[in-house]
C-alpha cells in the first residue's frame, strides 16, 4: 500500500492516434478529487455536441495549437497558454481551428468543494 | 455575469522566466473546485523542501523533460506523459533531472470530494 499511483500516457502528441484523441486519468490513478482528460486532436476536430455538468466545474488548459471553446453560445478563441474555467451549468463545446494538432487538458472537479489550497493546505515535513 | 472566465499564460516554455517557474490558476480564474499550477523549470531545479497536504490530493502531469518525484522517500522517475497521484498525507518533492526545461502541471483538489464524473455528471444540451 503506497501513498501514490502512476500511469504512463506516452508522448502527448501520440494521443491523437487514439479513437477520441484523449485519455482519462480518474480510473487509471484511482482519483477521488477530480477527473482529468489529456487530449491531442487532429485538424478539423470538433466535439459534435454541447454539454453541461450537474456538479462539476471544468478547467481547460491549452497546450498546443489554436481552437474555439463555445460557452453559452459565445465563441472564446484559445491558444497555447489559454486557461478557461467553465461553471457547471454552462453549455460548452470545443473545436480545433489549427492547421495541425490541438492539445489540451480538461480538469473537472466539484464546484465549491475546495476548502483550502496553497499554504493553507500544505505543511513542510 | 458570464459562466466562464479566462486567463492567458502565454507560451508554457516562457514560464521558466518567472521567479519560481510557475503560475497558479485558482485566483486568476476564481476556481472553487481545485488549484492548478503550470510549471516550466530550468535544468537543476529542485523544490528545496518536502511537503504534505492536509486535505488535498495532488496530481502531477509531466508535459516535457524528465524528473524525479520523491514520495515518502521513494524516487519515482517521470517523463513526458507520466501522471502521478499523491495522497494528501504523503511527503513529496520534485526535481528536474533533464538537461533542459522540465514542464509539468500540478492539480490539487480535496480528496474524496468528487461525487460523480464523466457521463454521470454531464448532460447534453
Amino acid at each position: 500500500m503506497t501513498n501514490y499511483k502512476t500511469t504512463e500516457l506516452g508522448k502527448i502528441e501520440d494521443l491523437v492516434k487514439l479513437e477520441n484523441g484523449k485519455i482519462f486519468l480518474h480510473d487509471a490513478l484511482e482519483l477521488s478529487s477530480c477527473e482529468i482528460s489529456v487530449n491531442s486532436v487532429p485538424k478539423g476536430f470538433k466535439v459534435p455536441f454541447n454539454h453541461r455538468h450537474k456538479q462539476n466545474e471544468e478547467i481547460y488548459l491549452i497546450l498546443k495549437g489554436e481552437g474555439v471553446i463555445t460557452v453559452d453560445g459565445t465563441a472564446v478563441k484559445v491558444k497555447e497558454g489559454s486557461a478557461v474555467k467553465i461553471l457547471p451549468d454552462a453549455s460548452r463545446t470545443i473545436e480545433n481551428t489549427s492547421d495541425g494538432e490541438f492539445q489540451f487538458i480538461c480538469v473537472q472537479a466539484k464546484a465549491n468543494s475546495l476548502e483550502q489550497y496553497g499554504l493553507s493546505d500544505a505543511e513542510l515535513c
